[in-house]
């Protein structure tokens, strides 16, 4: 497995989470406290992951998908049960704890489901040694396919952006998103080691800015030249022909081509179509769920401290008011340029294009 | 004119601008200080209202214009000059440091012009003592004038809004954006002071925080129900149905129809459309400027640091960085329901109806 990575090395620059092998631990990066502080926490215990999650420590679809999986390793690892039986118990009361902490990011219950399956699988050996080092190496496994992933996303998705381009993106989904690399920011930056002139447009992204913090930070770090904006300013900037194209990662995409995706999504490609640009996704295929009803895409509403407040830091308002804070929005396929997955792009209509990517 | 004023008084629960005849005093609430602090400021110095302006202590086209008038009245008291040349040469000078504040706002280059059309005029009688008299009472007409106009734009446009709607407004359209009263959320306080049950659903208005400032503090003045959202939540919360109908101010209106308006409209009127939800403005005529080019209305860019901190408390993100920071947008008339003004309700072509409101 580690061989697998080593080649991948290049595109592992940041390296936002990782299992430690020596130590048993699960390693991430605080993404609350950047661009101020890059500070590591680990742990052993599958319920500070899902703490984790919970608070944004990580956050961005595959990077829950991921951790939620190593979560499940460090619960497996953690067990004392003497039966098959017992551990199985066990994981389920895992899966349930890491199930619960954020609803939307569709990677979250199939990284879940994946390592479950596996364990079911390894149980008719009878053995719990065997269950839970296959837990883990399943673990492992959708952490190396996440990078890959994303390199293949990058590598697709790089012939979107021509020498030049300027990229408009909102939320992030760099190596920050992921197990590494990115998605969406992962295509400008696949293209920008191409050795392509790029410039990015972030949305600061409100509520938690992921754009004016862990864009910033990213593109700081890579040297990629961007420019930071409200998420109010996407419209004009589009209008005012400042943006070639823009591009943005998903929570969630079920077949029809309804893409959750961060709150603003929507008002992007409204923005996008508007001015006659394309709006692209980026995701990996982890994400589409083999569902046919946008309508059962369920909304995470947050509390309100994340608007009356800066990240907790600075109070921005009166704190006995009423606030109404979905975290994300669904984007629906007419406004949607192409999909680009490892797979390839899906292009409209969606409700082909995925169930084809998909099989 | 201040038996005048006494008639308005119940629409004048908020002062957030006046002229203390007594101290010959200009008087104005800071608003960058609310919703934590109510701090009235107060001066003799026309330059030290430009000041206020620019620095956003008052903001809000007819509130700028109003104290861009009242910076001329203070020019005119300040004088010592003892020909009419001497005075309109000091006043010339006092309108180029006041237009120079703020350069979308067309109320303030309309107030200016106004007094000094007055000042002009009353120059024919050679005594300067009677051309700076003029001159505070032109402001003093300027400023009751813009709390009538706002009254007569609440009761017409109150017409819009059934009992129980829920009204979307972007940026503080309120008293504080004015001589008093407001414009778009004055229509929404016409209507709740004859009884009807409303809600506003208020943006957050980055970067400087109207919204979740301004409005927050003058809706639970009043004790209407509202709730705070951030700018990227419009879309959802339009197309979920939560919403009536949205109402925003305007910077300046072109007979053509565009609208300038805080940075983000745009963005609201596309996301209303979108949702098939009327999207109106309100203002009044003197924020129509006779002109039938769009293209020319300049746009505001302001510094980084209003993105990159919150009104100056907490850094958001790192300080070496590229941003991009218009303050307002232009929203075509196509997506515009109808204009709200003091004259009646302009509905498209807009290129026939506002011409006809204004003649």
């Amino acid at each position: 497995m580690n061989s697998e990575l080593a080649k991948l090395e290049r595109f592992l620059k940041i390296r936002p989470l990782y299992f430690d092998e020596e130590t048993k631990e699960f390693i991430w990066l605080d993404t609350r406290l950047l661009p101020f502080e890059e500070v590591y926490r680990r742990t052993r215990d599958y319920r500070r992951v899902a703490e984790a999650i919970r608070s944004l420590e990580i956050r961005g679809a595959p990077a829950i998908g991921v951790s939620a999986a190593f979560g499940m390793a460090l619960a497996a690892l953690e067990s004392k049960a003497r039966s098959v039986e017992e551990l199985l118990r066990e994981l389920e009361e895992a899966k349930r704890v890491l199930a619960s902490t954020r609803p939307t990011a569709y990677n979250l219950f199939w990284a879940l489901d994946r390592v479950m399956g596996r364990a079911s699988r390894d149980a008719l050996s009878g053995d719990p040694g065997k269950v839970s080092e296959g837990v883990v190496d399943e673990a492992m496994k959708i952490y190396v396919e996440d990078v890959k992933t994303n390199v293949e996303i990058g590598r697709i998705g790089s012939k979107l952006i021509e020498n030049g381009s300027r990229v408009l993106t909102h939320c992030n989904t760099g190596a920050l998103a992921t197990a590494g690399f990115g998605t969406a920011l992962g295509i400008v930056r696949y293209a920008w080691y191409e050795g392509k002139s790029v410039e990015v447009i972030t949305t600061e992204t409100r509520p938690v800015l992921q754009g004016a913090r862990l864009n910033v930070w990213e593109l700081k770090k890579e040297g990629i030249p961007f420019k930071l904006i409200v998420d109010s300013a996407v419209a004009i900037v589009m209008k005012r022909g400042l943006v070639d194209l823009a591009i943005v990662g998903a929570d969630r995409i079920v077949l029809t081509g309804h893409v959750a995706n961060k709150i603003g999504t929507l008002q992007v490609a409204l923005a996008a179509n508007y001015a006659g640009k394309p709006f692209y996704v980026a995701a990996p295929t982890s994400t589409v769920q083999r569902s046919w009803d946008a309508e059962s895409i369920v909304i995470e509403e947050r509390g309100k401290d994340e608007v009356i407040t800066v990240m907790g830091r600075a109070q921005l308002t009166l704190k006995d008011i009423e606030v109404y804070n979905p975290a994300f929005d669904v984007t629906p396929p007419e406004l949607i340029s192409g999909i680009v997955t490892e797979r390839g792009i899906a292009t409209k209509p969606y409700s082909e294009s995925l169930p084809k990517l998909l099989s």
